[in-house]
């Protein structure tokens, strides 16, 4: 038969699944002999059942509640001398919008006296009803808290907590009951197992809340998966002074001393740390009010970390100078806490460095290398919103998005102010240096945009009221004016009034070649030492420049894995570019291909010089023609009133005939190679003789946008013949960007040395979108309704992009089992595209310069953790 | 040991992959003991096998060489009574640019005179020789044929052939010697031995001829087959007036009457009949000349016929009163004589009616369905070109695009003339009637555009002289110029100068439901009949209004598979979609909407009324908004010019806003629904109330462009709200036309109770190329490199697109085992796609209405085919 319930002392941290987290944790701290409340956990599976068929399962409960009475030598609810419990929900995963917790469950009319009398503290016994009736009412019966929180308001009527008696508090309870007598036409319940099953119904029901199936379907987590119930017997942090309550870490996560981090609140319950009642005291400050108490907290915590082996959180509660552990988990911390505390942990013995490199991420590195704001120079702080794109911005507001093209002109920095974005106000987040708005949260468009620009971002910055009529913001009694220079820190979301120094990151120093200057610097370079000795993905770099090369090779690049020859057409060269697109016979195409193709070679030598040993992969021309040329809209307005002159006629003529309704999907790449004849032979010439020039080169010829094996023999057959002809070696190989290529990957192999996955164009092209038009247009939306739990442009979409990887890599192999194969669209510096990049067994990842660092960790982490999971 | 050649005793029909189609074909003939000269054939092996390492089967061939000689009773070359030899490729596919035949093997100075001798006829013998050097020299020495060609002019200075003298031939002869040594440095081989061995090595290079390989390419023949050769004794036509040459088809297609449908040219060799030296004489004529060679030629003909069971087209010789057959194959035929002689043959109890269905192609059937140009009214043949796109096209000959553009605004019928077209002339395409090129085959830009609109196009015409600065053309004497009419007959070729009146087809009255008038249709109809018995996919068509649902249906559509719900919204709507689009507030859109609804709901009950009974899927609003506003660059001109008011300002705000880079891959079909409120609402409120009221309607809705099942479920749970509401049932099911729909099948089919293959989007996707864009700028190139064998939006890619439907349909199969599956792209219409739906499995094709008989057609061909594939 199959068991629903599971004591506490039956569980243990593994059991996640079935127990939820908080339960598994608390079972493990009981079998460790902390001194955690007796109770029992209603299992995931009872309410996989109960969302099925409605069923709970009330006699195991029953029996897991006569035991906990026994334990107690309590009943629940008695009216002598009550058990009273806590019911609280525990998913697998945490989850907003689900139920937390009702406290106090056990209590009602005759009971309350029993808590009285047992207690000897009638005002205790009191509130502790009058909390119940709230938090029930809230939570399990839905009652708006708001009129909870009005009749306790209209009570103290500007009195402090403390100073209301138990006299106040039995006014109180008649006035909740009234008010759940009226909003629910029934009374409060009174008995006292009736409380409890409609408290776990209610858990049970908020897995299905709105904004947790939300949530669910935004972070991919299964819908199916239910949440667990934990009962648990009451221990009161509000007995008096000698009771309190505390949340702490187990470790200071920026000095590493223990038991120093964390919060206290004499006299109180949990719920009213959060609620801010009154302020807290530091947690050593516990070391002066119950030195007993304090001193078994360490060695608890010490012994939760030798445990897990890691920094915890934990809650707690002194009831009259005994303390319990409520709950732990290990400990969310920050980006600089991650590195320190494993390195911390490895000096301790704890873990080794395998396990420090896992639990040290991509994202945390990155947030890292971010300049800050110096912490210690004065600000203003104006407000906090969401941190929705990193970075540290100052500039001056601007309100419009005309605004920051226009003062962006000109040189200046601007901040632009929104109550939130729309598809207009694209044009002006280009020109700003941040993005500010008062509304929308992560998958807000100014969120979602934002990141798809690297550009930082604060958002849902509520009490800012933005008025953009009169260009101008209030916020508390600060009004911020058009011009008036603001400072939003999208690591944290903070907004300031003024410039804020900004301080360069160590971290990024130090991948600049700087010296280790401080522990936090020490913890990156051993994390990153080890995670490369570990680690069986190359990193390679997108790099077009010298300058970006030689950084990327200092940040740690094993090569080039894409060089966009397209942004070596631009600039000075601009006319050449021009006079190849309007050449009119072969001879003036080949003078024009003649001109460039010196400038070509010098900017291949360049890049060999800079990489001298390492791989080279140089793309031949990609994109549509008339990307050099003026646009279409502007030109034809131009030639129209009159003000363009007889060139701009002309060109009006090839920009008409070049002209694509959809140059995403038109004559480029490979096609526009077969079409224009000598263009990759001229860049394939330039290549061969740089190369053969420098000192050690190693190119790599790839080819672009091929869709059919035929379409690559063609330009390779050529490229062959050049390479002989000027004495050279190089790879041939193609991206792999357009889904048929990767679907007849196996026939492409057969002419090709390497795949390069071009992500960007294969995401476009797998879902039919293209990034440019459709961020800005539906992808907020897209992310609200849950249909992405992230952009596919900033993680690789295993299921469909991914799945097309997948054949390519195992076919292409199939058919040439030493295809190199990479990766060298924008995910090859996204964390998880890196771990899929991994599983997949490519040989290399290519990001920008800034990403290096990142993949190389993320490759690290990725290779530590398939060993461990190949050899569990 | 391998075996590298076969008497013809030892072959047989089925050994074509061997023994290519003449080898194959000969040895057949020789079994069934018709009169075939002794011969053997080198097999394709051996071919491989020299292409490989260079070596030729030289002991097989001695020893088959010598059994020849004893069988015939005379030797090689031999000085008094030599035994003459025809070389002859013969691959298993015919194929332009390959070397043919050369005959008179085994002639030089000496067995001149023994052949003189032995035929008493010394002309004939010098004859013979000088034709030996001529073939060898061209075809195995790669000499221009031009330089005998003139050689043999100079000397008959205009007299007739039969007026040169054995003593002219004979100096021929030493000419033609001079200049082979002339252009090759080296005697004419006078080794008979020699001869042969050059003569197969010959054959054996020309299968990588240029034009061989790219004709291969084209048409995706493996480059690997090789080509066999065969060594035939000769026999002569030459011989004097009992002797002659003939070309037949054993029956005459249009009347099925045996023996009549050939020509014969008396003393004579094959060649002679291609030079077109003298005039040939129909075949009956055969039967004064010599009665019984005819009446043994009838009497093999029918022996053919009856043990090919088909319609054979024959070559043969007779040699002083003895009939020889020379080669056999199944004949081509026109596409009337298809259906004609296939039934015949059903008639005459040779082939069942599945095989007759075999026979005649979808293709052979839509080029009845064409309108002609009367055979019998008097017309004037200007010139013949290729047939590049069927059709009769009648009109104004232009010059110029812009000309064709400007006379078709006035209601002109107009056909395009030029050299050749280019991506410019593409709105002089769509305006004009018809288009007619000078240059370029089937695969030029003319040709492959013309086809993607279905224009009728002669291309190639190259006796036409086109003077386009003069608005002109020249042929033969005649000049046409701007303005005067022209007709051009797409399916055979013809240009005509003046209008030929043009005479609908009876196949197609007889489809709108007319009479069956003569043989032809009723061979179609017996045709049709059985394809339809036979058949295992429904066929539905892509109709958009009653008219054509209610044509479709006349046609034999079993439903609609796709009705475009956006061009319902043009015409007198387009005030209400421009509401819609500039709504500023939800009430505005609301409005607007609320307008469309009732109209929308007109549309959906014509079709229903139209189709009652039938299934009729109705896709939701796929295209981008923008497509219902102007121009961009038209109104941005209007309004920057001052030409516009003041609506054309907010228009061009609107525009501007909806503005895509690539409106293909932006905010349309279900993304479009999710982001504007209330529009696929509207139209399913619309479908749900239509259907409501009608007869017997069965919808069926669908969504376009879904990607990620979540896009379906969101708008499947509010479509189903509504459908509920109204109290009506319908399938909901999704388009798949997005690479990620097909990859992630398995989840779309949760939500989805039918797939409907959208393969022109899937196409587009999957090579990442519009065909708007790339038709016109680089198919024709593709073509020509054979990169595609034929566009991939005409036929299905099999292994891109076709593989992304495989896995589609087997993984949606496998989440919904009854889930229906469908194309509508235009490759419902198209014969091989249509074959490769029933291999598939899909339940439906849909295409245009005039496709409908094709599909069912080949709907049928497919079944019976697969089931012949089954049982064999």
């Amino acid at each position: 038969m199959a068991k629903f319930v599971y004591d506490f002392t039956e569980g243990n941290k593994d059991l996640k699944d079935l127990l939820g987290g908080k339960g598994a944790n608390l079972a493990e701290m009981t079998n460790l002999g902390l001194p955690v409340p007796p109770g029992f956990t209603i299992t995931t599976e009872a309410c996989r059942r109960y969302m099925a068929d409605g069923g709970l399962p009330g006699e195991e409960i029953a029996t897991h509640l006569a035991k906990l009475e026994a334990a107690m030598g309590k009943r629940l609810g008695d009216a002598e001398d009550p058990l009273l419990v806590s019911v609280r929900s525990g998913a697998k995963f945490s989850m907003p919008g689900m139920m937390e917790t009702v406290l106090n469950i056990g209590l009602n009319d005759r009971s309350v006296h029993g808590l009285a009398a047992q207690s000897g503290n009638e005002r205790f016994a009191w509130d502790s009803y009058r909390r119940l009736i709230q938090m029930f009412g809230k939570t399990v019966l839905d009652i708006s808290g708001e009129l909870f929180d009005e009749a306790l308001e209209r009570l103290k009527d500007g009195r402090d907590d403390l100073d209301l008696t138990a006299e106040d508090f039995r006014g109180l309870v008649g006035t909740y009951k009234e008010i759940v007598s009226e909003q629910t036409g029934r009374d409060f319940p009174s008995d006292p197992r009736e409380q409890l099953d409609l408290a776990i119904q209610a858990v049970f029901h908020s897995w299905n809340a709105p904004r947790a199936v939300l949530y669910r379907r935004q972070e991919r987590i299964p819908g199916d998966l239910g949440t667990a119930v934990n009962v648990v017997a009451m221990v009161f942090g509000n007995l008096g002074m000698d009771s309190g309550t505390g949340v702490a870490f187990t470790r200071d996560p920026a000095s590493g001393r223990q038991g120093v981090y964390g919060d206290y609140l004499p006299n109180a319950q949990g719920e009213d740390v959060v609620a801010g009642i009154r302020n807290t005291v530091p947690l050593q400050e516990l070391e002066r009010i119950d030195p007993s108490a304090y001193r078994e907290l360490l060695d608890i915590m010490a012994r939760l970390e030798n445990h897990y082996r890691d920094l915890c959180d934990i809650e707690f509660t002194i009831e009259r100078g005994k303390l319990w552990m409520l709950q732990t988990r290990v400990g969310k911390r920050t980006a600089a806490a991650a590195f320190r505390v494993a390195v911390q942990l490895v000096d301790e013995g704890l873990i080794d460095l395998d396990e420090a490199v896992i639990r040290c991420t991509g994202d945390q590195l990155a947030q890292l290398m971010f300049p800050r704001f110096a912490e210690d120079a004065p600000n203003k702080l104006l407000t906090k919103g969401m941190n929705a794109s990193p970075g540290a911005a100052v500039g001056k507001a601007v309100f419009t998005s005309d605004r920051a093209v226009e003062l962006a002109a000109k040189g200046e920095r601007v901040i632009l102010v929104r109550r939130e974005t729309n598809p207009d106000d694209l044009s002006g987040m280009i020109a700003s240096a941040g993005v500010l708005t008062s509304r929308g949260g992560k998958t807000s468009h100014a969120a979602v945009v934002a990141r798809g620009m690297g550009k930082t971002c604060v958002c849902g910055a509520e009490e800012l009221d933005v008025d953009t009529r009169n260009r101008r913001f209030a916020v508390g009694g600060t009004v911020v004016g058009e011009g008036d220079v603001i400072s939003i820190d999208g690591s944290t979301g903070a907004v300031y009034l003024g410039e804020v120094p900004v301080v360069a990151s160590p971290v990024m120093e130090y991948f600049e070649g700087g010296p280790i200057t401080d522990d936090l610097v020490t913890a990156v370079h051993r994390v990153m030492r080890h995670a490369d000795g570990a680690r069986r993905l190359a990193v390679r770099t997108n790099a077009d420049t010298p300058e970006d090369a030689a950084r990327a090779r200092r940040f740690g690049a094993q090569g080039i894995g894409l060089c966009r020859t397209e942004h070596m057409f631009l600039g000075d060269r601009r006319q050449l570019v021009e006079d190849l697109i309007l050449a009119e016979t072969p001879d003036q195409r080949q003078a024009a291909l003649d001109a460039l193709e010196p400038l070509q070679k010098t900017d291949f030598a360049g890049l060999f010089e800079a990489m001298a040993g390492l791989p080279v992969t140089i793309r031949l021309l990609d994109p549509p023609l008339h990307e050099f040329l003026p646009d279409i809209v502007e030109l034809s307005v131009r030639v129209a009133t009159g003000a363009g002159d007889e060139k701009d006629a002309r060109l009006l003529t090839a920009v008409k005939r070049l002209h694509e309704e959809n140059p995403m999907l038109g004559l480029r790449g490979v096609r526009l190679g077969l079409v224009i004849p000598g263009l990759f032979a001229m860049q394939v010439r330039a290549i061969a003789e740089a190369a053969k020039e420098a000192a050690d080169a190693r190119a790599e010829i790839m080819i672009p946008l091929v869709g059919a094996v035929q379409e690559l023999e063609s330009v390779r057959e050529e490229a062959l013949k050049i390479l002989a002809d000027v004495g050279v070696d190089a790879l041939i190989g193609t991206m792999i960007e357009v889904p048929r290529a990767a679907i007849t990957a196996g026939q492409i192999a057969e002419a090709a040395q390497f795949f390069s996955f071009g992500t960007n164009d294969l995401t476009q092209m797998t879902w039919g979108f293209s990034r440019d038009d459709v961020e800005a247009s539906f992808f907020s939306r897209y992310l609200d309704l849950g249909i992405f739990g992230v952009s596919p442009f900033e993680s690789l979409d295993r299921d469909g992009v991914g799945r097309l990887m997948r054949i390519a890599t195992a076919e292409g192999r199939a058919t040439r089992p030493n295809l190199k194969l990479g990766i060298c669209g924008e995910h090859g510096g996204d964390p998880a595209s890196v771990h899929f990049c991994h599983e997949l067994g490519l040989d290399y990842v290519s990001c920008s310069p800034f990403r290096v660092p990142v993949a190389r960790l993320e490759a690290g982490r990725a290779a530590i953790t398939c060993l461990d999971s190949d050899t569990r």
